[in-house]
């Protein structure tokens, strides 16, 4: 080991208590950015993480307000002219923590049980925000640091990043990198299997409502003639996969890429099997295309959710409308705008004569599929060998990252995508938690991963 | 026209606008029975209702508490140990006024528009109510009365009338009466047509609930292999009916009563052909059993409503759960216990094995049909001729009405349906309204009726 990467390490280890302690007092604040009650707390940690910045040398910071939420921007720039440049995206939002009576301990009262600190965006990704700073200031702090580095941490990745690429667009050149870091691809299978994620998918998120009597009437008077709207979004619903959990949308699959053999034995490293799955989740058996493997149902192919359903009262009455949030998730190469025209054309053919009808896109994106040979991909393969003491599994991961997508197709960055969460941390979930002792190893791998950038 | 006939009609005339004020001032107490945040106002409610009793000369009034909703009884008994007697049946509780926005004026305040008084309540059942209370006034205010009345007005009839059959135990020899008279079963087709019901339907109500991931889950991780409990539930619902609208439990028609000839003759008289139907609830087209007229499939045939869907979140979640309150209509001589069974058995065989769930029957009746030639029957039937000039429609009505079913059941009664509420009132839904010409002609309705019983 080199005296100088002796020197970061060491640091963290001896700062290690105080990054506990700055991550904790980080989500105390209740960044949700989906409610506008919490705005307040949104600047809150966006000023919070300035400071930060500011406080390990970082010496632009700069806070940019958007029509949303800010976005939080820092360059340390002494690299030198020749010297790579590296983007580190984070966000520091975090999604609402209903319901809240699942929680064990409360969402924005960090508790640590177990060697896991659980609290709302403590994994997604507070923690991992807070691992990439720490492990820039380790480095900033001991030793010379041939690599130029810009902070980039927006306040709306829960809601879509509905203002980046407006921020990228206006801030082209100040945000001219080599590549992007992005810790939010988490899901490491567990505590002893770091993970590169080198594709992710896409998504069409569509609000459909059904419209039945002009207003809630009485079940018993029109029960027989009123075709109640909920039992027409259940049968829509219902109708749109087959018995076998396929989407029966027409043309649906026509650009679906196909899993390379090697991508096949790959994903089959993952310890995603039926076991695993069912103990993480919690369900009883588990569903989906019979002719894939659930890691290749999860990472490499799309799939369709109601992630809510939303109709009538305690009351005896047929409900004037019914309201599904219906989620694709896409992969490489479907457009979310075919999707959008797919399930119109669904929707015309199927929608009985009883009911009225709107279906209104609320945003989307590509999946992506990035080069697992890149240097900088082969520059974290290594880091993580080195921290974990095992081969990273190479994985395609099921959510989407708007950020990932909107660099790659506004910037032409790519992004290296990794992360210290474990795959049963529950983002989006109750009782949401960040493995502390992965966590610690995961800050010295980005340690190993800038000293690889520096030896090439 | 009788002398003594005349004083009562002069004096509904003459006092008809402090009625109206009355109804108003009724009306303007939220007596929602659902939310108990509500309790106050409906103790309001029944003193209020008390001392009105009171104010009639009516000797004896007691509001007996439950453990829900106190039941507000009085009794005047001068008519004579010979003389019938007659328990008039309302109730002081209404719907939750949910969605509120709605609304053209606030639930709660009432307002007059183009001859109708607007507020929750108004024709379900204030209004109804004080029609009666206000026939007996003008009686009691103007002529001997040989008649004993006895009234019993609850407040938990939108909730089921969940203490009232305990009620009827203990006090059985208090209700001892000839027959009830209850004008809950309104629903005249138009201001010019009067009705009688005589048959009602019954129900049974349950909550199902699906169980998948031990808690919300991301749809991005899990997308493909954990089967969404809002996705069982949907298509759980779907296959209840078949194409046809029927109700696809196994043998869930085999107590259903046929409908007589001379039935469907009556009911052929109803003015509920698809265009009133589709005007009175805004649909754009009707729904139902095609071997049935809409009449028919309203008030003699059972039907089965999921009357809330409740699941997710605005999030990129697969829910923990999903839930629906689902209420069956039932019809003579149908048994809710029976529909118990059905449902579980079709549960337990159309499951898929990726889920848990949960049945729980909330409550039921059994549908009832009454003696079309029952002398007070007959007596409402020529009373309603005079007051409307038109023979009255005999009707089977959807909704059920628990107090009737349980009148019947613990103690033998049988109830007189008749209402002054229009077809178009919008019970349970916003903008409740009463019609207050019809209002007027019910009261006066009601005055020949007793005079019917009087002169028997």
């Amino acid at each position: 080991m080199s005296q100088s990467l002796m020197q970061p390490l060491a640091y963290l280890e001896e700062h290690y208590d105080r990054f506990q302690e700055e991550l904790i007092e980080l989500l105390r604040i209740p960044s949700i950015s989906h409610d506008l009650t919490y705005k307040e707390d949104m600047d809150k940690a966006a000023n919070w993480l300035a400071d930060k910045l500011r406080s390990l040398g970082i010496n632009k910071v700069e806070i940019f307000p958007t029509p949303g939420h800010s976005i939080v921007y820092g360059e340390w720039l002494n690299g030198g002219v020749s010297a790579p440049t590296v983007l580190i995206y984070g966000h520091y939002d975090v999604q609402s923590p209903e319901p809240l009576e699942d929680w064990k301990s409360p969402p924005f009262d960090p508790g640590i049980r177990d060697k896991n600190l659980y609290a709302r965006g403590a994994s997604d990704m507070k923690g991992q925000t807070m691992a990439a700073v720490n492990a820039v200031e380790a480095i900033l702090k001991t030793e010379n640091f041939p690599i130029n580095i810009k902070f980039l941490i927006e306040g709306e990745e829960e809601i879509g990043s509905k203002h980046l690429n407006d921020f990228l667009v206006q801030h082209r050149e100040k945000l001219a990198c080599d590549f992007s870091l992005n810790t939010d691809a988490g899901g490491m299978p567990d505590a002893g299997t770091p993970s590169i994620c080198y594709s992710l998918r896409g998504g069409a998120v569509f609000l459909l409502q059904i419209f039945g009597p002009s207003q809630d009437v009485h079940s018993g008077e029109y029960g027989g003639v009123v075709q109640n709207p909920i039992h027409v979004l259940s049968k829509l619903i219902t109708d749109l996969h087959d018995d076998y959990g396929h989407i029966t949308l027409a043309g649906f699959y026509d650009k679906v890429r196909k899993i390379e053999d090697e991508e096949r034995a790959e994903l089959a490293r993952l310890p995603f099997d039926d076991v695993f799955l069912r103990k993480h989740s919690g369900v009883p058996a588990l569903w989906g295309e019979p002719e894939y493997t659930p890691a290749e149902r999860i990472g490499a192919r799309p799939t369709m959710d109601v992630v809510q359903f939303e109709a009538g009262q305690p009351k005896s009455a047929i409900p004037a409308k019914a309201t599904a949030r219906v989620s694709f998730r896409l992969v490489p190469d479907q457009d979310p705008a075919d999707v959008d025209k797919q399930f119109r054309q669904y929707l015309e053919i199927h929608m009985p004569p009883t009911v009225r009808w709107d279906l209104e896109f609320r945003g989307g994106g590509r999946g992506i599929i990035t080069d697992r040979k890149a240097p900088e991909v082969l520059a974290m393969k290594d880091a993580l060998q080195t921290a974990f003491g095992k081969d990273p599994i190479f994985q395609r991961v099921g959510g989407g990252i708007g950020a990932v997508l909107m660099l790659k197709q506004t910037l032409g960055i790519d992004s290296v995508l990794t992360g210290f969460s474990l795959y049963d941390d529950n983002f989006h979930g109750p009782n949401e938690k960040l493995h502390l002792p992965t966590w610690k190893k995961g800050m010295a791998a980005l340690v190993y991963f800038f000293h690889n950038l520096m030896n090439k």
